[in-house]
């Protein structure tokens, strides 16, 4: 069930049988429908999201009341709200499926266990969050320092495939852009 | 030397004496004067520096010339180029010491050292990424969303003592404000 989940801990990682067990034992595999809600905001998060297939978003409401996409968990990314999960503080964000979607759940306690079952998930989580960490920094660049239409292609050209599987009104709240800017980009290619 | 850092790490995991040294062992303690570079765009990133006293500031210079700040580091902070540091990639950024600093610095492959011989470190470590990308991800509501008033205030109430430490014009590039704007606010008060 959670074999694209033990094949991602196994490129920082090597796991013994048992070791694998462990981890099925301690994660949940759900199936969600296009549009189902993993938390809003409001909701405590006590769980983190690995996308085994499908695609979800992460936003925040604006004061506007227009959506802002902050983040898309794809296939092998683990995605959550980690202020919540951290500090027991209500999140800011709704984490909600784009597409049908197979994810692993692993919740916090689960996670506490795997810690103390199997030291060496602590190496796994350490590269996996410098890596988001490191990734966010860089962001930052991209996103303050690129035109509308550098930012597209930035993006299209790291995630080609992605951007195909996701509506364009989606993608353009993502990059700050309007859905008729990305069309007017794609139609002069 | 680094009885900072040390303390720092036992808030997370507690340290034998025979671990302190080897800590101390493989971290350098360094003194920087105000303006001193730690690395500069172009560069490889190969250390992450612990803030033991003054303060850091990152930044990158945008296509327009002007700098943009996006991260200070002061006190029992970590502060590095991630992606530079995990991906050897050459850095996007700068970092510079805005006052006189003192700095642990662990070098990427000293790090290494300390993970095999204190596998704990990896908690350590796994439990500080969590926290700054949790942070990261937080930043993205405020930055977004709120108005320039709303930043300053938010800012200055999550660090009151910082705002008093760190020049106006600095503080302003990092909030996207100008720094007139924030002596308009901070007379009004």
């Amino acid at each position: 069930m959670i074999a694209p989940l033990l094949a991602h801990i196994q490129k920082y990682t090597s796991l013994t049988l048992d070791e694998q067990t462990i981890i099925e034992q301690n994660v949940k595999c759900i199936t969600l429908a296009k549009k189902d809600y993993l938390f809003s905001e409001g909701d405590l998060c006590n769980a983190q999201y690995f996308v085994m297939e499908g695609c979800l978003r992460m936003f925040f409401i604006k004061n506007s009341g227009v959506e802002q996409i902050v983040q898309f968990g794809i296939d092998n990314w683990w995605i959550s709200d980690y202020t919540s999960l951290t500090l027991n503080t209500p999140s800011l964000f709704y984490l909600q499926a784009v597409q049908l979607c197979k994810i692993a759940v692993l919740k916090k306690d689960k996670q506490d266990e795997l810690f103390l079952q199997i030291p060496k998930m602590e190496h796994y989580f350490r590269s996996i969050y410098q890596r988001a960490y490191a990734a966010a920094q860089t962001r930052q660049v991209y996103f303050s320092d690129l035109s509308g239409r550098e930012k597209y292609e930035h993006f299209a050209n790291s995630f080609p495939d992605f951007v195909q599987r996701i509506p364009q009104y989606m993608l353009a709240s993502y990059l700050g852009l309007t859905p008729e800017f990305i069309s007017k980009i794609r139609a002069k290619k």
